[in-house]
């Protein structure tokens, strides 16, 4: 029997023989799904139970094989693949989806690291809860996955990012040894953050295996508003405006470029856009607690009073639910219209909010510089400070040319304009392969010293995710 | 020149000669202020930079000294004061004091460690903007202090504790470095998050010198009411309805027994109680952010649902300012007054809400049948399923004789209900030295050798506030 024979068994008898893949079309789990990264697994495993997962990381110990944890596949920085050794097994969590109990009167609930975004959401409505994470993958991103990204996505600005909506977590160590700090509690000062060492950390720390997620009321109504711009500056004075008037409201403040926007217009013209092109357009959204007619009254006056200060030149209130799904509609257009425009160049990059205006102004200048004719697809969530600040080639210049020949001098001019206003080179997305050598190049070597300490401390041999987030020696 | 000479001379070197305290009444740097330990300090130390706690930690590492970080000395659970060896460096961060911005627009202020936390929040209401984290200690508490505890207070139900409220960190290692995390961003996945495993770590992984904190619009107006409730399962009925109906409106949800509010009546007579005695009495407030007769009306309307649903069997709804000052009087007059009736036996311990009632009348019923009599004095953020369930003697027992008698065994009641229901035996104050040995009971083993491994990685020579929160070895 081969060596990975001799795993392979161990892993079958882990979770079964229907389980361990290692035949046939595997790149559902090998591939990422913007087909960047093509890896080639030693078997593809897909544990029933945390029990299971402990069993899996200990067989993988004993054979000394590294593991690649996997949740819905859908990261965007090449986290959740194999690499092409096929010397790696891919845990894949899919089948542990149940949703272990909700409390409602704790506002809180208990599911396994397998659950579909969406599927906890539901759940969640079901009980008249709202699990506020929302964002374009929910359809099959999971749980695990989001917290082990610390994804951010639409309602960041009210409800935090992933690591703020999780009191507790389910891991398995390196060792294989399973910590339950499945706690529903919104205090507990009893030692070290463990639980935020491991959300975000990518899967290179230990396996999520279970979360305890905060809940919320559902809000009486959600209702949106779109607003025209004349700059940047203005739109951050909106949002100022808004805060204040509106308070923890405000649910969502997302900014679009005209650029943006005018690919939405060309590739889907049958989507209405209430408004005629600005510099840029606002999407604001709020959540209230007593009904729809108090939230659009108080939207009314949000907006009379940002006309009258000229922070805005037009405006429209969706008159129903239809309306306001449709403005998110047009938001969520923009990844697939400049999809259908061409390759680009994308980048998820956050700034203190302050300091958007600047940024965009000085790395539009210097991008086009550079690149004269470059097009810029910039939107994004303005309230967090978090753009998708994205290059496209000048107008007849080939995509795939422009990537190949521009894509690191692109990356350079907008990571140094980022960095010199205090801002991170990936805000929602994480670091995965994809960034990993930039982030050598970014972050303090005080911070980078002691992250590897964390990993040395928790993963020694490096068999958790190896070569993601940091360098594999 | 002796070696504490030799490192006297180095500690006058970093920080000048006016800086180094060693002569004199140290007390207040030495003895915390319930006074339950009485240390002795090498020498006190006042940087005035984070170059010169730099300079210190260096100087302590080169002398294998160890180092006790200092903020205002409130802490509870002995974190914050030197052993009784006379060998321990009292790092005190008092003097630096320094606001050193504010950036309105990104709702952020960055602070010195040392800045007592009403000054911070005296900084923010100065530019028009809430810093909400407020606790009884605020007037000499540090947000260093805060931030190394992971401090909690009255507005946790919508603010979350100190680890929510801060975005970045500036932090001293183990070996004198300066890790510069102050980053103004709510968005950033550049690795493992190294901010929150300092926050809560009580000066044993590196001592905190500055940090970027959350800020938020004030609102139009803050209200209260009282209620009278006839249960603590009517108290959790409230606060769902409450929690519904006012959604982030509602920041405080206080509960008080009728033994605590009995003793605020007989050693503080002069205080209105508006409410005649009930079971339970809960302290709501809400903030609003539109004007105060928007408030008003919105309690009156939820507390007309809770009288109809009979959740509640009395209230009173603040109708000034004053009033809603005298509420939270009340509140913050138990504390006092139960030190009046007699020493008692403390707990900061957090259940899951929808359990409160549960452990409540269990702990309640098995205290009675251990020590007949005994009184309860309990009060606190049920919101966050937080209570301070202090035990008093029985009428006419000694008190000191029931704590040296009695501590033990009636902790091992309360902590083991609290368990039971997965519950902290620390839900805001830390571990310190006062609970590190019952952690080591109470704490799964998996978290426990995580967190040592995490102490080994970060202060491997343990020279940082040792034997706090884990064993010194």
């Amino acid at each position: 029997m081969s060596l990975n024979g001799g795993l392979v068994w161990a892993l079958t008898q882990a979770v079964g023989p229907a389980h361990v893949l290692t035949d046939g079309d595997l790149s559902a789990f090998e591939v990422d799904w913007r087909k960047r990264w093509f890896g080639k697994a030693l078997a593809v495993v897909r544990p029933g139970s945390t029990a299971e997962v402990a069993a899996v990381v200990q067989a993988c110990k004993a054979h000394g094989t590294c593991l690649v944890p996997q949740g819905g596949n859908t990261g965007l920085v090449g986290a959740s693949g194999p690499d092409a050794s096929g010397t790696q097994v891919v845990l894949s969590l899919g089948r542990m989806n149940r949703v272990r109990g909700i409390d409602a009167a704790n506002l809180t609930m208990t599911v396994d690291a397998g659950c579909v975004l969406q599927a906890v959401q539901e759940a969640a409505a079901a009980q008249g809860l709202l699990f506020p994470l929302s964002l374009a993958a929910e359809g099959s991103c999971t749980i695990g996955g989001n917290l082990a990204t610390n994804a951010g996505g639409t309602q960041v600005l009210r409800f935090g990012n992933a690591r703020e909506l999780c009191l507790g977590l389910e891991v398995v160590t390196a060792d294989g040894d399973v910590w339950d700090g499945l706690s529903g509690l919104r205090k507990d000062n009893t030692g070290y953050d463990l639980r935020d060492l491991f959300i975000g950390s990518e899967g290179t720390l230990g396996i999520i295996t279970g979360a305890t997620l905060k809940l919320y009321p559902q809000p009486a109504a959600v209702t949106t508003a779109l607003a025209a711009v004349p700059s940047m500056g203005s739109a951050v004075g909106l949002l100022q405006l808004a805060q204040a008037r509106l308070g923890p409201g405000l649910t969502g403040f997302e900014v679009m470029g005209e650029f943006a926007l005018g690919l939405v217009r060309k590739h889907f013209p049958q989507l209405p856009q209430p408004l005629p092109p600005a510099p840029w357009t606002v999407l604001l959204e709020q959540s209230d607690c007593e009904s729809a007619e108090h939230a659009t009254a108080l939207f009314e006056a949000l907006l009379e009073a940002a006309l009258e200060r000229g922070l805005i030149t037009d405006a429209a209130v969706a008159a129903s639910t239809q309306q306001s799904n449709n403005l998110w509609h047009l938001r969520e257009s923009i990844p697939l219209a400049q999809s259908l425009e061409g390759l680009n160049i994308k980048h998820d990059i956050s700034v203190p909010v302050s300091k958007i205006p600047a940024f965009v102004a000085a790395t539009d200048a210097a991008l086009e510089r550079a690149f004269p004719g470059v097009r810029l697809v910039d939107f994004g969530h303005l309230g967090d400070g978090n753009l998708h600040y994205n290059v496209q080639a000048p107008m007849g210049q080939a995509a795939a040319d422009f990537l190949r020949d521009c894509e690191k001098a692109v990356n350079a001019i907008v990571y140094d304009a980022v960095c010199a206003q205090g801002g991170s080179i990936s805000a929602e997305h994480g670091i995965g392969m994809l960034k990993r050598d930039e982030l050598v190049k970014r972050k303090s070597p005080v911070a980078l010293q002691m992250m590897r300490a964390i990993k040395q401390a928790l993963d020694p041999a490096g068999r958790l995710n190896p070569g993601r987030v940091l360098q594999t020696d």
